[in-house]
């Protein structure tokens, strides 16, 4: 007898987020009335800007809370144009601009309308999680690029060069990474973005944490080359995780398909979030976002000296997003044994390095400073005492 | 040399949405100062109902702008399978129950979880036209059940037992079915429910439009199997597609795949939508639903005689959603022509057969009562002129 719900046998692939394992494990012993300090969690814990909030609420008390086009509203896929525009001086059309659920929904859409079965994707490993399983599900080959400190966690172009095969059809880079932080230099991306255009390659560009950068150099991948698919989100910089917002910027020759899929596959992204982020892009809602990041800055600037002063081995300066993915090599030999212990005996949860895939998994974790500096202060004394 | 964005082989087989086409020329017709009936929205024109846009609010000025677990707030699933038991008297606990970006996203969530290459899914023609394209994406092939208006435009057990093979893993069911309005007869859905189970056969049930049944004697599927896939949405009944939110009851073997797969595509479903929909279920704002309801059969009862009188086939009286699905042949050859003519020479926009399956489409096209009785009572004056 057939078994009636087997799981198709893509699910063996597919892996759980670690990292809900030690999410459950904190919130089960903060209901015991222990006192957690959050370090797992990769969201902004900022709410949403007022600004943003209240055009929500006005959108609401207006009625739109109809299905939009498949593609989003035409005056956000305008602003989103408008903002590369001044923010980075690159020219986007808004006809390029597909607005998405969440920079998952974008990804999604651009691995869909490009990869087909046996076709190779480039990732870098450590990398957001999501993305294998991604590629997998669109029939493709993720073919991992292992990255370390020695190329500041990012891919260089000669790597690149070598990973390719026939095969490959795209390369996704993210930029500020999870959950590395690290920044792709200008001049290495040019380099990277030369020789996928050679080749025939794409180009995905991930740039959900673009906003939260702070002493690197950067630049959107659009700058580099033109044709870029770039993926981008309202979650983080906008502080709009809930409201599952992001967008693309697609090549005019991947529109149709994008627009094909996205109707069926979301038939729109939420009205009211459409709606809000409108106000995202104003000038004082900008200069709100500006101060979270600073804030988030100042974070770092805290966690990290502390951090390399209890022994971890972080020798690249996270440049960008709130993560410091940190070597624990001196303190276990299996980072995702030492988050639990971390949980069980200091009251601080962090993210096992297995979330980010195989290549450092063993030998990291990641710190999100997504909490107070206060707390922040907290989580540091505790480790201390515990590592000591 | 290759093309660097060439589409996947499989964006050949994904059709887009033809009614964009006309929504498109009515949007045109109506920016160029023509008045239009839109007849072709498959959603419902009110806006969302107030205590639900008030909870939506509460909820934003709350700061409720963050991730949610992947299946949704523990509240709101237990809201979900609270409403099964009132309302059908069913038992449906709320770990089965997961929240997702609208049905949309529950019905990919089945079909990956379930459907694997080669492995094959029963659906309706004419039915929803995103459904083939979901089983396509997962590898699995789309195997088409025409139904006719001899069976009540829904599939027969026999039907279902005939078109089985040992590659059929899942029958996909809408009812009420779009684009037919069709109710499935509560003991046609038993035995095919039987059959299914003594198959081992998933039964996926999309009764995304229930709430909205007029005369007929229906039921949740879940009532004729503890284990069929429930596929339902906040977006139809409960009038809000713009938030893009709906939910599945899946079976305990299922519940696995269907969260590791939630968490890597779409993180979490959208949380101010989350909050808005618990109060979708309090008797206030259901007796309004219900009173929407009234106003749709209301509708449906003066525009189904008076189509017939104009001399459309429509042979069975449908039951519910707010769709006619009408016999055009009388008319013209083929029914996309004719609704380009109806556009442009009455101001009147319907959808063609086409979007709904190859089946019926030439000689059918579906109108939505989606609009006021007045607009509606204008759509019958003008199709009279043009059709007597
Ligand atoms: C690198 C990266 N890309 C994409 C995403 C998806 O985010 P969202 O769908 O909320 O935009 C995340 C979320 O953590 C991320 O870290
Ligand atoms: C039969 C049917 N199923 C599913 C959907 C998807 O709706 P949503 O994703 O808004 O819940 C629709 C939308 O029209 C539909 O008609």
């Amino acid at each position: 007898m057939t078994d009636r719900f087997r799981p198709a046998a893509r699910m063996a692939g597919i892996a759980p987020f670690h990292v809900m394992e030690v999410m459950g494990r904190a919130q089960a012993a903060a209901a015991a009335g222990r006192d957690i300090v959050h370090m797992e969690v990769g969201e902004p814990d900022f709410a949403t800007a007022e600004p943003i909030v209240e055009a929500g609420i006005r959108a609401l008390r207006e009625g739109h809370t109809h299905y939009t086009l498949a593609l989003g509203l035409p005056a956000l896929r305008e602003a989103i144009a408008d903002f590369y525009r001044r923010r980075h001086g690159v020219a986007v059309e808004p006809r390029q601009v597909v607005v998405t659920v969440g920079a998952s929904g974008a990804l999604q859409l651009a691995l869909w309308a490009l990869i087909g079965p046996g076709d190779e994707v480039l990732l870098t490993d450590p990398g957001y999680p999501c993305n294998r399983h991604f590629v997998r599900l669109a029939g493709g080959v993720p073919v991992e690029l292992p990255v370390s400190p020695d190329t500041g966690w990012q891919p260089t172009a000669a790597q690149i060069e070598a990973a390719l095969t026939p095969r490959t059809r795209a390369v996704l880079l993210a930029s500020p990474a999870n959950p590395t932080g690290a920044v792709i230099d200008r001049e290495e991306l040019a380099r990277i973005a030369a020789l996928l255009r050679e080749r025939r390659v794409a180009l995905i560009a991930d740039e959900i944490y673009h906003g939260l950068i702070y002493e690197a150099d950067t630049c959107t991948a659009l700058a580099c080359d033109a044709d870029a698919i770039v993926v981008n989100s309202f979650s983080k910089y906008f502080g709009m995780t809930g409201w599952r917002l992001g967008w693309a910027v697609v090549p005019e020759a991947l529109l149709r398909p994008v627009e094909k899929l996205a109707q069926n596959l979301f038939i729109a992204p939420p009205t009211p979030a459409q709606h809000a982020a409108l106000a995202a892009f104003e000038p004082a809602t900008l200069a709100l976002l500006d101060q979270r990041r600073d804030e988030f800055r100042a974070r770092r600037d805290l966690l990290l000296p502390a951090l390399r002063g209890l022994g971890f081995d972080i020798p690249v300066t996270p440049q960008g997003a709130f993560y410091i993915y940190a070597g624990c090599g001196r303190f276990a030999d299996d980072s995702s044994a030492l988050c639990l212990r971390l949980l069980d005996e200091a009251g601080v949860a962090a993210t096992p390095g297995l979330d980010f895939g195989p290549h450092t998994a063993r030998t990291h974790l990641r710190f999100a400073y997504t909490t107070s500096r206060e707390r922040l202060g907290e989580a540091i004394d505790r480790l201390g005492r515990l590592l000591a």
